[in-house]
């Protein structure tokens, strides 16, 4: 996968939606969970009725983990499913990884080589030589935190470094780093005033974006600050989409859902001339 | 296990040694790699030879996760083992997780709950929400990131945000949030000149010191520095120790190389009148 393919595929589908896998067994509709693998059912059912509108999966590692080996199996059949079944889809594990170097290197081998994902979430704070191992994969990136959309960004993220806030140094000091056209950002949907500054510094990199929906991020502001003329956003949505209904016919409610954002992102590609 | 025990513990081994498990297939002995799991065959032989000296253990979390769901399952062996066998040694996972603060909680009962680890190493980027959820456990902790060992530390955690450094906010912040007496901080020993003033803004807490060995930290440099009146710290040895020999009695060198490092911290808490 390389920005290229990402891009063509968000003209195809007129959408730049990332759905987030944060896979509840508590959440998921009943019938589902008499099956042998019911994450993995969860999954695929939410795939295959939300492919056509969306252009990136993001399972958050942290639901797979906390079901144990059992989780991360689950999760090794959703990788598997998705670069067999869907080879220009984005897929993106949402694991905020990141450690010293050696150390790094074997988190890119897991998310790379055992399991197949094209991109890996990762925390800056341990600086270059914890994020560079990631960016050693051709067609592979790293998506680093910047400026999150929690209530804690505020604790350090948006600390002041002479005249800067540190989540820009993370944008300066990252945007020297080897490889960092394999970069991406993770800026959220709820920081919308400083998105702007954010797009000044790197008016070409991708952006992921969560915290539309439950998070209380709107999509329409986002996306017109944001989008650049690659579209260089990718906006996530999770739990409105893949709790939207839980009973037997959950599919088509998920897929509605799924339709009705891919929706509002249509009319703003063509507000800002991409397709 | 709280402080209390860990503090016990430390006096009748005469040792403040955590073994760090960073398990590389290619590394261990080849004798052992017929063995139905591998991983968790060296684990416990590591641990069974070391255990007399040492205090606490530190599975890598990123090696076991290169393995995939086979690591994740060798880990579950271990963890099971460790809590079993020998539940007044102090267990950590090494991490290195954060996120949001529903997705924070998933982490934690990855570690504290469906695996039995009295602690987690976490990342302080994402601020308050995304620790708070480790810190909810009794007698669990959380062991944020303060001043890695690594190069890339320079790149953000010393960082000057008004006269402090970023690392130091790190701890001044963490400090103010709830439970706060369940955090412990990673520094580490490459960093001894700064040690000094960590200590003067949390006399009390535990640190845990990555660094010594492979990377270049001085032992004797770092204990006359970081120890406190309950010793205070807890000291990481991982390839030295672990790849000793790699032959059919490399236990004996393990042990043997533990020992060596027991034998110098004893009179560290000698010399600081702990025991």
């Amino acid at each position: 996968m390389n920005q290229k393919i990402l891009f063509e595929e968000i003209k195809k589908k007129r959408s730049y939606l990332c759905v987030g896998l944060d896979v509840d067994l508590d959440k998921i509709p009943k019938h589902l969970l008499s099956d042998s693998d019911p994450i993995f059912s969860f999954c695929k059912k939410i795939v295959d009725s939300t492919a056509r509108f969306a252009v990136a999966y993001k399972p958050n590692i942290a639901f797979f983990e906390s079901y144990g080996s059992d989780g991360w199996k689950s999760l090794e059949r959703l990788s598997d499913y998705l670069s067999i079944n869907y080879p220009s889809i984005f897929t993106i594990a949402d694991a905020k990884r990141a450690d010293i170097g050696n150390t790094a290197s074997r988190y890119a081998k897991a998310f790379f080589e055992k399991l197949s994902f094209d991109a890996v979430t990762v925390s800056p704070y341990m600086g270059r030589d914890s994020v560079e191992p990631f960016l050693n994969y051709k067609d592979k990136f790293a998506i680093v935190l910047t400026l999150t959309s929690n209530v804690g960004s505020e604790d350090f993220q948006t600390l002041k470094t002479n005249e800067k806030h540190f989540f820009e140094k993370v944008i300066h000091i990252s945007q020297a780093w080897k490889n960092s056209n394999r970069i991406m950002y993770v800026v959220g949907a709820t920081k919308v005033n400083q998105i702007k500054k954010i797009r000044e510094i790197i008016p070409d990199s991708f952006l992921l974006i969560p915290g539309i929906g439950a998070q209380g991020g709107n999509l329409n502001k986002v996306s017109d600050f944001a989008i650049n003329k690659n579209c260089g956003i990718i906006v996530n949505s999770s739990r409105q989409i893949i709790y939207a209904n839980n009973g037997l016919d959950f599919e088509k409610y998920v897929g509605d859902e799924a339709k009705s954002i891919q929706t509002i992102m249509e009319k703003k590609l063509i507000d800002h001339k991409i397709i």
